[in-house]
Order: C-alpha cells, then structure tokens, then sequence
C-alpha cells in the first residue's frame, strides 16, 4: 500500500523562508498522517510570477538553500516538490523550473520542465537531456512516475502513474471536468492557491488538485483556493467512485475568485482597509459588498463625492448602500474645488470647457479625496472600473481609472450586474445592494447630459457593446471583421449579443459604422494609453488586461474595411 | 557592378499602410539612384511592437496584401524586405518574422527567422526547415546571401555576402564600433528608425544602418535616427577605407536619443503640445529644454504651481527658466486647494498627518491642475521623474509619477545633471537652465524639512543611492550582495560610485544597513506599486523599468543577509 499525500499548499510569491516553513509543517502532516509520498506544486519554494527577481543569483542560492532543508527533512517520506536549480556554465548561470524527488535526506531524482512558455523562456531554460520520468521510491519500490505540465504532455504509457504540476490560474472559461488525460496510468493533479502577480495582472489560482483514475475520471478534488492536504491510496484510486463534480454558476465562480483573490492580495500588499467611492451606481456598489464580506464591513469606508451634476436619487442610494451593508460613510462634496480649479484656469487666461470639466470632476474625486482619504487611514481605495469602460478608456486617468486593484476590471458590465443579484441573493440573502442601484440607467454624471432622472446615462450600450467589445478582446477581431458579419446578418449570433439588438440602437449602416469607429478608435487609441496607467487588475479570464500586451499605436483600419465600409453607407 | 541601397527607414508599428507607402517611395529612390537591390528591415511592413495584434488575422493579411504591392514594384530592381508572413494548419495559423525577396513583381525566395527572443516567440514561430541563405538575383547573377538577426548567428561562410536585420533599439552602452562579424564576407547593416512601444516603455531606434566589409571594418554608416537611402557597390566595399566612427559623450548620445524619440513620440501619439509643471528644480528644467527643442517654445507650458512651501529662490528660478527658453509661463497657486482638501477631511473626522499633506500638495499640482491645463490647450503634460526616483518610488502616485511621458525616467540623477550641462554648453550655447537650478539641492519642497534655502532637500544621497539603485537594477544586485561586497570594503568600485562617500554618508555600520533595508523595502515594494501605474518611459539603457518585469511581492531578505547584517550591527 503507497499513501501518497499532495499538498494544494498557498504559494508566496517571492518569499521561500515563508514557502519553506508551509512545505515543511505539510511535510509533517503527510507523514502524521501516513504517506509514503508527499508531493508539492511546480516552484513551490520561490513561487511562480516573480518577473526579474528570476535573474538574481543570491535569491536563486537562498531558493536552492531552502531546497536542501526540505530535501533534509525527507526522513522515511518521499518528498516530491518543485523549485528552481541552477546550473553554472562559465560565469553564467542557467536556471531549471525543476521538479526535486527527495527521500531520507537525499536528492533521488530530478526533473526539469521542457515545453517552457514564453513567459517562463525569458527565465528559464529548457534542458539539453530528454528525460521522461522520475524514480520516486516508496515502500521499497521504485516508482515511475511522469511528471506533466499540461494534459498534451503526456507522450509515454510506460510509467506507474503521473503527476500533474498544474499551474493556470482561475479562469471562468476552464473547468475541471473538460480536463482529459490520454493515458491509462492514474493522475495525481497537484497546483497551488493563493494569488500572484505580474505587476498589471493579478491571478488567483483555485488549486484544481485532483486525483484522475486510470480511465481519466476524477475520483479525488480538493476543494478550490484552499489549502489542503489531500491523501490518497495509490493502489485503491482505481476502485474508487467518480467523484461528483459540481456544476457552478458563473456569478457563483466570479465571487469565489474574486472574494479569495481580493484577500489574498490584500495580505499579501500588506493591505487591511479600503476606501471606496460611492457614486450610487452598480461597479461601486458590487465593490463595496465584495469588500464588506471579504475585510469586514468595519473595514471599508464608503465616501460619496457629489458635485452639482449628482442626482439626489443616486446620493440617497449610496447612503441606502451603506447602511444595507453597515460600514463607515462620509459625504465629501467636490463642487467648490471643481469651481476653485476652473476659476484658476480661468483667471491664468485658459477657457475650461465642459469637457473638460467632467474630467476635473473625476480626477477631484480620486487623486484629491479618495487617495488623501486612503493615506489617512493607511489603507488603499479601490478602482471599480469594468472591462467595458477599460476597454475603451472610458474613465479618466488619475480619476476613476486610478486604485490599489480594479476587482471588477476583467468582468463586463453584464457580469457586474450578474455578481450584483449574486451577492443579493446568495451570499447575503437580503436586498445589500439596493434595487433602485441595480434598476438605474448606468451614469457617470458628469454633465447634465448624464441625468439619471431623466433615464439619461453613458454613451456605452452594454447589451451590445460588452460583446463587441469582448469580440476585440478575446476573438481578435477588427472593424473588417465586425463590418463583414454584420453585412452578412451574422454580427449578433457571432459575438453573442441578443440577436434585434444591433437594429434598435442602430437603425442604419452609417450609425453602426460610427459607432463602430468610435470604439475602435478609443480602444486602440486613448484606452490604450489609460490602461498603461491604470490600477493593477484581477484576472477572471485568459484575457485580462495587462496580460494582454498593447503598444500604443493608434488606430489602424485595413482597405478591406474601407471598401466595405464606403460601399456600406453609400447604399 | 551590383549597387545596393538598403533603407534605414522610419517604421510607423501598426500602420502596414504609412510603411508601404513609404518602401514604395524609397523602391523608385533607390531605382532612380541606379541600384540593382534594395534592402529594407525587418518587419518593416507592420512593425515590430504591435502586443497582441499580431493575433489578428486581419490584421496580418493586410500586412501580407501590403507585402503583395512592394513584390508588384520590383520590376527590375531586386527587392528585399521583411514582413509577417502567415501559414495555416488546420484552422489555426502561424506567423513568421519573414524576409522576402522580389524581382520582376515575382517572390523569388523567403526566410524566416529562426532564433526568436521570448518576446518574439509569443506571436512568431519558428520555421521547421533549416534554411541559412536567399537567393537574391542581380545583374543576372544570382547572390547567395546570408539573413542575420544578431552578430552570433552567423555559422557559415558559403555566401556572397550577409545582411544583418539590426532591430536593438538604442541604447548608451551600445556601441556600433563594438560590433564584430566572425566572417570574411561583407555584411550590410540595415536597421529601422523612428520609435516603437511596448505600452510601458518607449523605444527610440537609432538605425546603425552601416557596411562592414571582409575584415569586418566599417567602411559606410548611415546617420543615426535619421532616414536615409543608402548606396554600396558591392564589389567596391572591400577598396574602401574604413570610415571615422566618432566618438560621442555619454550626454551627446542622451541628448540625441530622447530628442528624437520625443519628436517621433510626440508625432506618434498624435499630440503637438506639452505643459510641463516647473518647480525650479533641475528635472523639470531639463525636461523643459529638450521639448522647448524639440516641438518649439510656442508649444511648451510651464506652470509654476507654489504651495506654501515652496520657497522665493525656486518660484524666481522657474520663472528665470521660462524667459530664457521663451515659453509661455503661468503660476497657478495650490495652497488654497490644499488647505480645502484638509479642511474637507478634518470636518468628515480624519486627522491628516503632515505626510499625507505632502501627498496632497503633489497630486494637486498634477491631477488637479496639469491634467486639466493639458486638456484644456489639447496637448499633454509631462513625467519629469528620473530612474533614482523611480527605483525607490519617491514620487506621489497621481501626481509627481503621472504625465503623458517620462522622458528623463531612464536616467539617474547624474545624467540628468550631465543633460543640462550639455543642453546649455552644446545645444542653446547659452544659460538656458539657470546655474542656479543647477546648484540647488535637489528638493521636493513639500514641508519644512525640505526648505532648499537651508541646504535642505530630498532624503537621496544621489551621489551613492545612483549607483546603489543601479546595481539593483542592472547588476541584478540585492541587499546580501551589497553587504558582502560593503563588508569586504569593496563596494564602491563594485558599482562604480566615488570612493569615500560611503563613509562619509554613513558613518556606521548601522547607518549604512538602515539605508540600504528602507530603499531595498521601497523598491521592491511602494516602488513597484508606483512603477505600475506611473507614465510610459522613454528607454536610453538595456535595462528600463516596464521592459524590467515585476511583481508586487513586497521585500524579501535572504538568511545570508540577516547573518550578515546581525554580525556587523553587533560589531
């Protein structure tokens, strides 16, 4: 009988001491608990996204030194784990996104990843010998096990059973149960949770630990995000039953991504309350219950920013808001600092135009209040901002677009919505959100153009731009593409809008046309530069801005576009 | 006689259509000039740092219809260019960083690039076939000529002669007279100018377009960041002298580089005019120079914006700068506004600390007033950090850190001060930047420990932390490298700042560590936080922040360190 216990243990990024200490407790657990194998994530000691810090050698040494100590403490236990290793060639040095196989205090065997994404090939190399597997003894047998990093990894049946170093992070398009391994061998899936960041983007990793029979059915799942160590009986996986694996709502996958991403980010920035803007509308409201239930409504301090524009209806919501959710709240109004500073423009010789104004408005609320606000009581003031806005720029830089983290920044505005009634009905149970935020017209209320009283709001019509825009994004698709399948009737259907929408908010071919540039222009253009300075976002897709990499290059249309378009409107 | 042109042309990224436009034009140059081939870079029909557009299929094949246009042009002129080209597998397709060669509107050969970066693997794949030479017609000879991408991939010597598709941007520790072909064949140098991004970071191409013949020796080189059409006459390269590469300053090659990557910049974004907050000290001096050069007074801002910090000698200095470049010149006062902020929070029950006071007064003068002014005269206002301030985050998020661009952020302190030395010896011949800005002590005048009249000024020692930030950043150094090399009494040589000012600085052991552990925490913590959302940088080294990739993992010291650092503070 061969106890193997894996470990879905929350990775650091950046900090082995912490990493080390986790391994080794787990190392005590699995022995306590009767392993003959324990097993680790991929990078368990130095975490994954770590950018330039993979070029410094003394941190490299001090993950390798770690190494040794887990390696140490291997005695009667198989300890698989992984970390990096470096290899000296003259005075450079090569890095290996190794796999370690320890017992008794010794190194057995080791592994080293080969198919190296492009990311991971900046830091790592790809080594020269064409292993396939690893020796990892228990009960005085000699396991073959292969080691994988994807399920198309898998190029061999000759081996005892495989492990998994799964490392994708959360995505809401990735489900375990699509996960199909080519093989006859039983699969032990091992991935860690936790958050880790590249800088822009930051991901939260569910785990997705689990144990695959040899016909490719789960028998074992971990519970997601959390840390748990999972054993399991090599010899009984295939006698198992197929575990049941629970289908989940979207709103129900985002707020548990969103809710363990939030936190862990938080711990790990050194963050423990926010500031939130509260203008009364959707994004701002779906935060603020996000980060109630996360930090705890003592926590997050909710401000209201009126100006003249601000609407008592929209006023009375976020104040409504508050009290559903019990945190802190203030009113800050910003009108006599928007006149202060058009009447310095005006006195210095410049005209302010209304424009202009709105964007002063923004920017007086964020940088003025919310971050002085945040400073003061040394937290951070969130960035409600969704993928729509993101995606076209519609924000204002150092106003809106600004934040310690965007929570809903990867999420549409019909997600946003979604999450909304989720949080309502599911998490909280009661009506948090009030219902009179979720029924207004969406409204920066910057202008008198933007009266939510009078039904009057952005210029963006989410039931039908979210999935353009969304087309852009994730479908790669440009004006020539968008203009061709609304020619042929199939635009709807393709981007997976409500089909009658397009007619209604665009009754002729020049008004879908303009719109169309409108967009495309921002999202090339302006959106481009604001996400350059934008607030950190968490990921909920394969998508997210920031991972998605953007020069500002401007707009761009081809000839075939132009054709299409000029023989469009001339009809 | 075989007479090539080849191009060092200016590359739009993104705009397949501006770049055909202009390979056309230079097509009937070099023909008109008399050549026989004509050789242009590297993907000089789409560009280089276009992100995830090369995920766009329509895109790409606009790219190729463009390439179809240059192959039509060649009517008895061989031509040579680099574009995309795509290839389908199934329904998936995969792109190539391909060179094309074209005679009598016919494609006589391609190749594609093999040894891809890890940028260029992204988007690129690399060809399966082994090929090493073109097949490059003339005279009704046929060249056999050798593609290279980089001085080390040259492998064989069976050809006539080599290109060499240069595509490193500049940077001040390249160096063309350092480049050195193992071959006994001439090579042709091609390379872009013009600028291309990669969102966060600005890259100004310098071109290096140059001839080298059989021994390796210059014999021809094009001007840099210039647009030239340039001829050879391949049986003449090895009669020709070796041409005079001069010898520029550190500050001339600077001055060069950010001069033409502003303009191109500029151009690029669609954007003719800048404001540029003046606070007397000497980044916003420089910074005001280089445009005033560049884009003319006319166009150039200065905003003085005084608090009540900000003392007579630097409101005097500003103002002194602003007539010698002749610009236009406002002061627009923020204590008001800063007194209201405080006010605001105070009466909404939050006590505001004399630090968070600083903060206000710097987002003020950026957020509230730059911001608006750039928008109110159409133009942009600009970053003036450098990469001291940088490193460490000593800058305001919002304020200080914001603007359309840095173009100084690739510089430490002392470059900065060499640029305004340069800027008034070599390019004004005059005082443009007051002396007096010059001999201030770098300031941010945001309290009374700051006061620049009492010798007061920022917490940087710029004559160390320079060169202690750029080990950091360069050197891939951290605080146990630092405190060996300190213990070992070698450190100042190690990182190339004066010998003695360590002592001088820090005059115990204790001191020193306390230094080295609060910038440490800074830049791998609020420095990061700030990087993220800080302006776009304008690249002069190897090593920019934005190209530099990192993740907000906050400090980590390793055991080596803490050993250490206890045995010295215990000595």
């Amino acid at each position: 009988m061969s106890k193997i216990a894996y470990a879905q243990m929350k990775v650091e990024a950046g900090h082995p001491d912490i990493n080390t200490k986790r391994i080794l407790y787990l190392i005590e657990r699995a022995r306590a608990g009767g392993a003959q194998i324990v097993i680790f994530p991929e990078l368990a000691v130095s975490g994954k996204f770590l950018g330039d810090t993979f070029k410094q050698e003394s941190f490299l040494r001090e993950c390798e030194q770690y190494g040794e100590d887990i390696i140490a403490a291997s005695r009667k236990l198989t300890v698989v784990f992984g970390n990096v290793k470096l290899k000296w060639e003259l005075s450079e040095f090569q890095v290996f996104d190794s796999i370690f196989v320890a017992r008794d205090g010794k190194r057995v065997d080791t592994f080293a990843k080969r198919n190296l994404s492009s990311d991971e090939y900046r830091y790592f190399s790809a080594p020269t010998e064409k292993k396939n597997s690893i020796t990892v003894p228990a009960d005085g047998e000699d396991f073959k096990v292969l080691p994988i990093f994807d399920v198309d990894d898998i190029l061999t049946s000759h081996f005892d059973f495989g492990v998994n170093f799964t490392s994708e992070p959360f995505s809401i398009d990735k489900n375990i149960a699509d996960e199909k391994f080519s093989t006859e061998k039983p699969i032990i899936q091992v991935g860690a949770v936790g958050i880790q960041n590249t800088g822009k983007t930051v991901y939260a990793f569910d785990g997705m630990s689990a144990v695959f029979n040899s016909r490719g059915k789960i028998v074992q799942l971990a519970e997601p995000f959390a840390e748990t160590l999972n054993f399991v009986e090599l010899d009984e996986i295939d006698k198992m039953p197929a575990t049941y694996v629970p289908e989940e709502s979207e709103p129900e996958k985002i707020y548990r991504a969103l809710s363990h991403g939030v936190r862990d980010f938080l711990q790990h920035v050194g963050l423990s309350k926010v500031v939130i803007g509260a203008s009364g509308g959707i994004d701002s409201a779906v935060s603020a219950a996000l980060y109630v239930k996360v930090i705890g409504a003592e926590n997050v301090l909710l401000v209201n920013m009126p100006s003249q524009f601000n609407s008592a209806t929209t006023k009375n919501l976020s104040e409504q808001l508050a009290k559903n959710l019990g945190c802190k709240y203030c009113v800050v109004p910003i009108q006599e600092s928007v006149d202060l500073t058009v009447k310095q423009l005006e006195s210095a010789g410049f005209e302010v135009s209304s424009f202009v104004r709105e964007n002063i408005q923004a920017r007086d609320r964020s940088s003025r209040i919310l971050a002085a606000l945040a400073a003061t009581i040394g937290g951070g003031f969130t960035c409600n901002a969704n993928k729509a806005e993101s995606t076209v720029g519609y924000a204002t830089l150092y106003g809106d677009a600004a934040g310690f983290l965007s929570a809903l920044a990867d999420l549409w505005k019909f997600q946003v919505y979604a999450l909304a009634r989720y949080l309502n009905d599911e998490i909280y149970g009661r009506e948090v959100i009030p219902q009179g935020i979720i029924d207004l017209v969406p409204s920066a209320e910057l202008s008198t153009a933007q009266n939510v009283d009078e039904g009057k709001g952005d210029p963006l019509k989410y039931p039908y731009h979210d999935y353009l825009f969304r087309a852009f994004v994730e479908q790669n698709l440009r004006p020539e593409d968008i203009l061709k399948l609304y020619d042929a009737g199939k635009l709807e259907k393709a981007i997976g809008c409500e089909v009658g929408l397009v007619k209604k908010y665009f009754p002729t071919e020049k008004d879908f046309i303009e719109d169309l540039e409108r967009w495309w222009k921002q999202f090339t253009g302006m959106g481009v530069a604001k996400r350059i300075q934008a607030a950190p976002i968490l990921a909920v897709t394969k998508h997210p801005y920031g991972s998605r990499l953007e020069s500002q290059n401007g707009r761009h249309v081809t000839k075939a576009y132009r054709a299409l378009r000029d023989n469009l409107i001339e009809k």
